[in-house]
């Protein structure tokens, strides 16, 4: 039975805020290539790693109402979404060989009790990196929230904030092929740029730059916003509930500017969504599953065409891997944030 | 041509919080029972009216974001949802002596300019001063809420605030025709026992005398609440928010708590919509007027049967109707609160 070098990245201890890179560290152990008897689950070889922004409550220890996953333990591998190869399986949806994209953990090998996040990936000729992104989570968040959940129509009025990351940038895209008007959010000049330039927002703003977040969506939206991806929180969501149209959805997933704040923001302008008979939509994206060969058929031809394009910051190795989630945490990366693991 | 001798309910001045008797006044003008030449509108003597809580906000200069119709004009009649019968129409949909439920004035006869909130009543053996009460706007507006907005299922866990109102008691009826669990919760105790006592409530508390909110909704409702309709608003639904269950649906009819707030309290637990994948809907029952005929089937045989019961509570003259409104606001009626005109 093989015995393998691991390298992991770990939780040092809990952490209240943004992590440091200091708060993981990296090692390596051993590990016997072999399930344990009887385990339906799969061994596998991680191949790419997704960072995103919700891990921070992950590493928090009471757990983070925006959370999907469980809290993460000190001293063991952190975890999140990734594209992995199985190379023993006690689950007969998947065999050795297979490619597969679900949630996984930090590190060169694991060991995947739970299998329902896992996806089979059916490969095309497209970077392999792109199933933990556009092809993976990001991807199906992007088209839930806005397809499933938003039900947009053409020329209607879309906003999105956080709008260069993963998933933003793929909703402001979906947005201009459904006809629709689209303004994008983003923390700095080199952001905003990008969602003009490279991405086809037709507006973009710095949204930590106006001093009245209201009367900056006024400007933006005389008419009025049909549709709110909310990827924020805070007073950016209090302004959007203050420049809605009539019938106008809100989908909600994620709130980055409460993650650090140890008694939420309040929100004050709700009363609003009673004239204006507007929707807010929690949703998390697991558990739209079904739809991913939907998802699939409707993505491919656009990315192959280059009518979609994807931005990706790929940093390599685990070794680089706390500097990359800390990076994008403090808004350093452009684009999805992507670990390569070996 | 007629003329009449009209006592009319109006508003002195603009209010800034709960109105007091004084801040309305009765008078009697003369009005000719002749629509204008040309009118598109229609002559009503008003029959009943209807106190609605969200009418202190159109008692506001600047609309409060939770009204429905428009701000009220100082020395001008107040308005709301009643009854009416027609003495003169210039619009096809209604003629002479046809019943009708809508917005209308706050006085003996009025001319309804905007006859699109009017709804042509067929008389059944039931009061007619049910139109304005739970054939009215108030069991429309239960009705959408809870069976469109929310879609119940049997066994779900449902909880209804300010449950003794005119809507409240209804939601919390239809919830026990679908075989849920229903809590409702009120001001005092003598609206808290009606609530178990006459309208079939499993459980019902005074969110008033409660110090955690949470707690106190986590004792109702172990296993959280799948459904809850919403009428205060505030601290309340940042309770909720703590305790919902997957897939939790919130109709958002009303925020009573907040009406009277120059700035409404900020909610804090909205990132719980994220992973509970919940969703917030707010309505204005005006829109689902296409409902009303499906409405009545339905509710109909329910109250011939004595299944569904209403209590109301019935002012006699409008001489009555500013105190009416007063208790209304200051919780002093037990169900919903009618005026008859004459």
């Amino acid at each position: 039975m093989a015995e393998v070098k691991n390298k992991q990245v770990l939780l040092r201890d809990y952490v209240s805020s943004n992590p440091k890179e200091s708060d993981m560290y990296v090692t390596t152990s051993t590990l016997k290539l072999k399930l344990p008897q009887a385990s339906n689950g799969v061994l596998v070889k991680n191949l790419y790693l997704s960072c995103d922004p919700c891990m921070v409550n992950c590493m928090k220890k009471h757990l983070n109402p925006a959370s999907y996953v469980d809290s993460f333990k000190p001293h063991l591998p952190i975890s999140g979404f990734g594209v992995a190869e199985v190379l023993e399986s006690g689950d007969s949806n998947f065999k050795v060989g297979d490619l597969v994209g679900g949630i996984t953990g930090w590190e060169q090998y694991s060991i995947i009790d739970q299998t329902e996040s896992l996806c089979k990936i059916h490969l095309t000729d497209l970077p392999l990196s792109y199933y933990a992104g556009i092809l993976g989570m990001p991807g199906m968040t992007a088209y839930t929230g806005f397809y499933e959940l938003c039900s947009p129509k053409k020329g209607e009025y879309v906003f999105v904030s956080a709008a260069s990351c993963a998933i933003g940038q793929l909703v402001g895209q979906f947005a201009k092929l459904m006809g629709c008007y689209v303004v994008g959010s983003a923390e700095n000049k080199e952001k905003v740029d990008l969602l003009k330039t490279k991405f086809g927002f037709d507006e973009a703003f710095n949204d930590e730059e106006e001093a009245d977040l209201g009367a900056a969506l006024k400007r933006y939206f005389p008419e009025g916003i049909d549709i709110y991806f909310e990827n924020v929180g805070g007073k950016l969501l209090d302004a959007v509930l203050l420049n809605m149209r009539f019938n106008a959805r809100i989908a909600v997933c994620g709130m980055i500017s409460q993650y650090n704040l140890e008694h939420p923001e309040g929100v004050h302008n709700l009363m609003n969504l009673i004239t204006k008979q507007a929707r807010l939509q929690g949703f998390v994206v697991t558990n739209y599953y079904h739809l991913y060969p939907k998802f699939l058929e409707f993505i491919l031809p656009f990315i192959k065409q280059g009518t979609i394009i994807y931005v990706e910051d790929v940093a390599q190795g685990l070794d680089n891997a706390p500097a990359a989630l800390v990076g994008l945490l403090a808004g350093c990366n452009i684009g999805a944030q992507i670990v390569a693991v070996s």
